[in-house]
């Protein structure tokens, strides 16, 4: 595992920075760690595919197609909108139980009644289960009842979160910052990887701009971008980085001509009703359109299991 | 053709506006004249195809290959290079011989004798010429010469020279601000279509972010978004978007995937050696490629004029 | 205590929510419950002055001059700075020994013995210490030792994070996410009072946006916009805003003049040889300077505490 | 005169360049003629001050106060409100005959009309006037009666304009684009100094950001910056940035704090009853407070001339 601390570093290493340093010619110092050496494409000269479950791999060839609600509202409405969305051809259910709010009154989640229902879904539809963990407290008890912890973009640099994800085992669905750059996200990745976990899949979801007609601005160019730069997975948020069901068909159909490796949507069986974000959910049908347009776009079937 | 100037409103809406403003349970008063109404789409119901030449069109179905270098070097390698570009599916000859650079010492263009040279790689392959026009004393001259005219990103909010450049019945390309928003720059379409002139094709070039591993970041939600606000063609630039001659083919795919109509791509026989923006110039064998790509994410060939 | 999740909403609610929604001519529905209650200036009508030590406040009146290491590296080192910054008229010793680093390889802090060297620090010149704390599972060890914690900007949105740190009692010192918006800055504060802590010192530090001459942008117009909209303290770190030490005394001066609660800087005996965030690092000698330049700035002296 | 084109550069040049891009070990390569010479500091070791009347210099040791209304509106209203500003200590009236509107149907602007009211306000209150120029077309006009000629933010990069506002010789205030770098706007300022004008005064006025609560987001820290860059003087004007009344004198305060010479800003008589950015406008009796206040910070009155 990684430490919390580190002891000082080699004074003469020191002493040699800060001679550079304080040369007037020289115009930056740039420490070589400073490359992510785990996360980049030189570890493995291959793309990494990051298994879920027994046959739900991200990465390595096939398209993901993972939806659900942003939040867990009830039971019966998760396990109808699961099997609806099996029968459409997801692959993952998502869903939140544990839900990063700006304002502290807002609808936090359902935590472990949430988790429960999702696991009752995940065993009626076999669709594995991926959730947010805001809270290192609760790592234990939701590695327990899902099959991929999802880190969001809030906590895209809380580097205590990524140590104790990564210490679970389980794959880590890695969120960018919304405030991050790419080479940043990357370094949160060898955050996990250097604790000995390597199956990270990233997941781009839109960065803050002056554009307010979207929420977010999807950074379509981090796609291939990080397809260069690493070895690992890239999945693409078209809902939480849009803020608007209109736009979210094109934006997947994009992210999979992009090259992403999949993409991850809000489906909710009623949008206007939902207690979270309901401005940008899919309707089921809606999410089976997409799918469709995703194959036109792949030329094939995206990666279905039924 | 517009007004330069205009009388004051009447002063009875101006009252009305200011006892509004001063109530202080008003939060704004929006002005419904700022809906550009000749650019939205209900203008027409449906979309615009924008005709440069008798058989060339932008929009309306097509997907254009609008290709060339970033600035006009010489004439020998411009007929050479639009020979190859025709060959290999390009719709459009791009070519800058008047450049805004941010530098007053760095290369300006050639000026009219790279015009005279674009009409005669025009002439020999029957590629239609787009140019950028910086200024309004050179409008006419370059008119004469060229099929379309561009205005390009610094000038997007420059409306002297967008009324100028509309009162040529010419077509225009109008490139977004780097620092606009899409209603900005849908405004400014504004002005050229109520200067009378309604042949504007869009052109999303990507906007200024704190990402800086790009040159800029595309904003590839603005395609779908500008088609469901607006009848006119939209296309993107991925080229002076990323700014990096890796990412430019799986973000033309990306384009084509959001349902834009085209795409522009700056192209030299040799990249490294070009005198402006080098690094982000496809080779013609790579514009090959891509017009490839293109094809499969579309699932047919692109609009080709063979 | 924040409880961690929350019961559905009312249905009714959530019904009428729903039906507003599906009403295409209403635009939005926004939540009463968005504003932060607590935050707001109406909550108590005057500016609210948060008490670090007997005779330290922050905020009601006073300016504070925060100054130390960005890292504590020693404590020989750390008792001659800290010496040297009280007698220049510094309020709080600031000194971190958990760092949140980019990278994992980068050095993270010494951790326990780092606190320990504040202790004596604060000891020896009667400074409280202010320091930030990374990770739930430090804050008990960590409120030991401090006065004040601080939650960094990579933490503006971690609200698991916020309610430990509001449990302790003790005073936060809240830095502005480097992505995040005065309003969201506002409610992450609202965590921290919504747990029973009113002791919230606001800290901007700059946001992220295309300019790269300086690290992020220094946003001076939210100080008085906060003033406007909460009655919490605010203060500026100019170092981390801009990285650049040659800045740093005119942007301290900015923030005393529109009306900053204090600044916070880093200083360091000897910048070039720092081993964190060396470039942006003062001298004492030019701590001294800001302290004057502040005291020209608010035609009086800054807080001092000797 | 700068030309508009130029010939090619030197073979040899060019290939020497192409030679290190394709050397992969190149990281970039950068053109020194990149540096703006005539504006850099370097080039006159001391501050420039920039005369624009007999008595009136920008720049070199005063502070400038330059007020007046965003738009002309009408003559007696001009004349009563520059009799009360030069009352109240403003140095040079402001106000905009030509407006670049958004929208091609908003209030365009009195434009010749305007002048001739702009000139007898300055000859009844000996206050110089400065005022934009948004056309070429219009310089020669413009200049016979403003003493100083402005180039707003949409035209940060119009080269054409800037080349042509040049050669009147007149003192130009060359706002900052809103989504250019500190170096592209230095390096437009180079355009005026290469053309021979070397009366250049910079006017930060906010960047585009993410953030919304204010209009756009002031760069304090471009001052300082351009400061040690260049010689040229730098001003701020905190009405365009802001956007918002309540914030403006104490970001004018802060303005002067971080040593810029001179601040520009939105004076009505009636704000809320403005034809353009009344929300934005301070009062006559506002911009006397705003004189009181930037004299507290600067220590002395600013520059006056009565």
């Amino acid at each position: 595992a990684l430490p919390d601390t580190t002891p000082l570093p080699d004074p003469a290493t020191a002493h040699l920075v800060a001679l550079l340093r304080s040369n007037p010619t020289v115009v930056d110092v740039v420490d070589a760690t400073d490359a992510p050496p785990l996360v980049s494409r030189c570890a493995t000269g291959e793309d990494t595919g990051v298994p879920v479950a027994a046959d739900r791999v991200i990465g390595g060839g096939g398209f993901s197609l993972i939806a659900g609600p942003c939040a867990v509202e009830g039971g019966e409405q998760l396990m109808g909108l699961a099997r609806d969305l099996a029968a459409r051809g997801a692959g993952l259910l998502r869903g939140g139980v544990y839900k990063p709010r700006t304002s502290p009154y807002a609808f936090q989640g359902l935590g472990s009644d949430g988790l429960t229902m999702l696991r009752a879904a995940s065993a009626a539809t076999g669709l594995p289960v991926v959730t947010e963990v805001l809270d290192a407290a609760h790592v234990a008890a939701v590695a327990e009842q899902a099959d991929m912890l999802q880190v969001g973009s809030r906590n895209g640099q809380n580097f205590a979160l990524l140590k104790e994800v990564a210490l679970t085992g389980l794959p880590v669905l890695l969120k960018r910052g919304f405030g991050c750059t790419v080479d940043e996200w990357l370094h949160s990745a060898e955050y996990v990887l250097a604790a000995g976990n390597s199956g990270v899949v990233l997941c781009e979801r839109g960065i803050r701009t002056f554009e307010s007609a979207t929420r977010f601005t999807l950074d379509i160019s981090a796609v291939p971008l990080v397809k260069r730069l690493s070895h690992l997975p890239v999945i693409v948020d078209p809902s939480h980085a849009c803020g608007r069901r209109d736009l979210i068909i094109p934006l997947a159909a994009a992210a999979a001509a992009a090259g992403a490796d999949g993409v991850m949507v809000d489906v909710h069986p009623c949008g206007p009703a939902a207690l979270c974000d309901g401005a940008q959910a899919l309707s089921p049908a809606e999410f089976g359109s997409l799918v469709t347009r995703v194959g036109q776009v792949l030329g094939r079937d995206p990666q279905r299991h039924d």
